[in-house]
């Protein structure tokens, strides 16, 4: 997205609105960064609740992926010459309760945090990138899970599930927590995307607003979908 | 090596030998695959002690370098049509516990384990694997930590000491019962090594006892240097 004074409020200097994009993509990239970071960590230590050391490296090699994101992230805010620790900073605090409270309690909870968390954060920064220029977008949507990750996460959980029919009720808890706890999540970081969508022609308050509640009803679609896929009800 | 009827015991078979051998091979990958996985999650955990988010990587990388290092003794394992869940099972509680022993209690002890802990296991496998034929010594070479992750990691101490000179004694102490645990752990592996060199012409249980003792002491005058490399005695 380029943005000329012309499409933009006039009093708002073209300076001014480009300084505050470029803000807002450090923002959003940092907050990407740690997350990532973050999930590499935790789904590192969550791999030690699996009953099977190669089910322990499933997880393993998905923290490993996010790791390659994270040093992703930070290579792109060096290339717009930010320091990525400094773009992240703001929001280790947030990720971290996030983590907390979503701390998972055996296998089957991690296995499904993964699946679900990993998930939904990735396709609200699609999102978001939809609203930006070409190189931010295609560094964001190389931070992707695998299909074939996630079609071994949903395998996993399905023969879980198919083995212990009393999890369903469980795990559907379980998800039904995780969505919730993500969405807010994503909410507060959406509230910053307001911003962005204020940028555009018709960048209206209200346009914002139902913008960024276009995207979390997106995102619940699909989550309820993957859930179904499990056999879930979400 | 390869092993003939006639470099050996008479009262054993050559295919026996050789089986023996094989199981002696699948043993110390098994080993070496655990304890790598095993690094792998107890490194990413290590990081979360870290004083910045640039340091936290630093452990982190060291991380998923470990995960691929365990990946390839998998493959190797496999291609000798092992499964390496099986060869690694009898490590489990023996590595776990040695990583109970060592916790570290902050971001110091995490990267002080980091540096000493990794060096001394691969120069361990890197000597018992002398004795080895050509391809699996190949793949246990490729298990090595680089050079820059070294001597980052060496870098990161020794401006630490720098900065604060009382830890220095701390340090001095810990890396002291690392190394007295590191090396208890490799001598516990080191036992089954001396059946291996029980298969060599030369093979008597004192040449084994003796080759094993002169392989713990090369580890712990490397250590020396390396400590003495951060200023600190061992």
């Amino acid at each position: 997205m380029s943005i000329s004074a012309s499409e933009a409020d006039d009093s708002v200097s073209a300076g001014e609105l480009s300084a505050r994009y470029d803000n807002f993509v450090v923002d959003l990239l940092g907050s990407i960064a740690y997350g990532e970071l973050s999930a590499f960590e935790r789904l590192a230590n969550d791999a030690r609740h699996s009953p099977s050391l190669s089910d322990r490296a499933v997880l393993g090699k998905m923290a490993v992926s996010e790791f390659g994101h994270y040093e992703a992230m930070c290579a792109r805010l060096l290339e717009m010459g930010m320091d990525p620790e400094l773009a992240m900073a703001p929001y280790q605090r947030m990720v971290d309760a996030f983590h907390e409270r979503t701390r998972p309690a055996d296998w089957h909870e991690s296995l499904m945090k993964a699946y679900v968390v990993e998930a939904i954060t990735e396709e609200f920064y699609a999102a978001i990138a939809e609203h930006l220029d070409e190189s931010t977008r295609a560094a964001i949507a190389a931070v992707r899970t695998s299909d074939e990750q996630n079609a071994l996460l949903a395998k996993l959980l399905k023969s879980m599930l198919a083995q212990d029919p009393r999890l369903s009720s469980r795990l559907a808890l379980w998800g039904r927590r995780l969505v919730g706890e993500a969405l807010t999540q994503v909410e507060r970081i959406g509230a910053k995307h307001s911003f962005l969508v204020g940028l555009r022609p018709d960048g209206t308050q209200e346009a914002a607003a139902a913008e960024v509640s276009k995207i979390l009803s997106t995102l619940t679609r699909n989550h309820s979908k993957r859930m179904s896929q499990l056999g879930l009800t979400a």
